[in-house]
């Protein structure tokens, strides 16, 4: 296990909190505050806000804003909140990102520009050096954002390992969403880089190899299995965590192969009898209400 | 050749501006205006402002606020501008939208929300009819812009044709810039759809469609040619153009190969004697001015 040295939040799972809307989809602040208290009181040690299962793209700058301020303003601590803040142009990565530090939030989570397909690692190096360079300010943390499958860029290793040395104090973790083993050891391999992986299936080996626990979109619906992976793992070690972990894995399969944002807002709406929890905003549609008992139900025989 | 019954824009070129920066990255207006009005003057009938070529996605709101108000304060007539407006969320794009109809502006060319790959067609639909409900104004005309292989998500012949149905005053018109001709038929087989190709190379099959003319970034170096043909084209029809669409391609053909927008800027630059027309954003890198250098020397021999 990493030393507490350097880290960016303790070893723990770290919730990639859902936004919820209302049903004319503007953000329903009061159901963001509640469940990021209730994601806190279940045994995450931080919150990745705005990230892509924040729908953090369908969301306009000013409305991010002002969520954020409301979860402040709500009583969570923003010492455990990773603020996505990368969007396709840099005025605009710059603008959110400042406004995140400026509440005190943690880190910044940043995406690559995302528009253009494959743009070269120079341009790639130089929008990241831009950003670092515009905020000016010592106290700014960022963890990378590789999800190549949704974002259609991803942050060569290459990239990464540059950004890490030239701005060391800057640029210490990275979340891997790639879902791809060989990807997430290659950051691994970046010295210095806190690495989490974007899903709890390879928590085990990413353990074994340093990692501080994992950024999960499970987290949102069903904590407990994968906090008590961590938890054993820390207390007795592999072998201790590798039930609980059969029990997280079996939870997450389940939970697979149906449009994951949906699925987790309609999940959550069931459980607090509240229809309007289950909104998504275009390009996603809502699950309906008599898939998501169903997929309630196979959950719960788990 | 279509009557004029309807169109958006004449028949001819639409030239899709590159946007002209800085050496700190600024948007530059002089050079923005006094590309525009060359750009007409050169026989182009329309510009498509903040479309892929001119690197929207990466230029912040309040930029492109500011950039098209220079143009229209520089006496750029707004009735010859669809304007770029879509960007990864609703909010953002009907501020957009709302903005570049209050100028005046002939049409807004809305991507699809392009973070979230491979979306279903009902959350795209769902995506413009919510667009055209909160503009809700009846000058609102909208040109669909198809151009997967860089946003990432596309739009479903299906869906562009719903659209249409639903909305025929204001989805009136379709930039396909895929560059598959079996594509910009099916597009063409919508009824009453007016279909710019993305490109000059199949003008000729376009024209014999129905197509008013072609968008192509090549316009913002070298309009000429594909003027011409379109000029031959309403004169003698297709015989008549054939041979300047030889002249078309063969300038076309030379300029691939190269990244577009670093290539076109660095011929600007060198063309107008003015090293800052040769700036990109990331993740953009500019051309190397000795490369743009050769370059120019042969495609002055075509």
């Amino acid at each position: 296990m990493p030393t507490t040295d350097g880290q960016l939040l303790p070893n723990g799972v770290v919730a990639p909190i859902l936004t919820p809307f209302e049903v004319d989809l503007s953000v329903c602040h009061d159901r963001f505050v509640a469940h990021a208290q209730r994601l806190l009181d279940e045994g995450c040690v931080g919150l990745a806000v705005f990230g892509t299962t924040g729908e953090a793209l369908s969301v306009a700058t000013r409305e991010r804003e002002a969520a954020l301020e409301a979860l402040v303003d709500g009583g969570v601590d923003p010492g455990v909140m990773v603020v996505g803040t990368g969007v396709t142009n840099l005025p605009g990565t710059v603008h959110l990102t400042r406004h995140a530090m400026e509440l005190g939030c943690r880190a910044c989570m940043v995406l690559p520009p995302f528009y253009f397909k494959d743009p070269p690692d120079e341009g790639l190096f130089r929008y990241f050096a831009g950003l670092i360079e515009r905020i000016g300010d010592d106290r700014l943390r960022i963890m990378l954002y590789h999800i190549p499958q949704v974002a259609g860029v991803g942050l060569p290793t290459a990239v990464a390992a540059r950004l890490r040395t030239e701005f060391p104090e800057q640029v210490v973790g990275l979340k891997d969403s790639s879902g791809d083993w060989a990807t997430t050891e290659a950051f691994l391999d970046i010295d210095g880089l806190i690495v989490w992986p974007g899903a709890e299936l390879p928590l085990l080996d990413a353990l074994d190899r340093g990692s501080p626990g994992c950024i999960t979109a499970t987290a949102n619906v069903n904590p407990g299995p994968v906090v008590e992976v961590i938890r054993q793992y820390g207390e007795g070690g592999r072998e201790a965590a590798a039930d609980a972990m059969e029990r997280a894995r079996a939870y997450r399969l389940a939970l697979q192969g149906q449009p994951a944002i949906p699925t987790m807002k309609r999940l959550l709406a069931l459980r607090h009898d509240d229809p309007t929890w289950a909104t998504v905003r275009p390009p996603f549609v809502e699950m309906d209400e008599a898939e998501g008992r169903t997929l309630m139900d196979r959950l719960a025989a788990i």
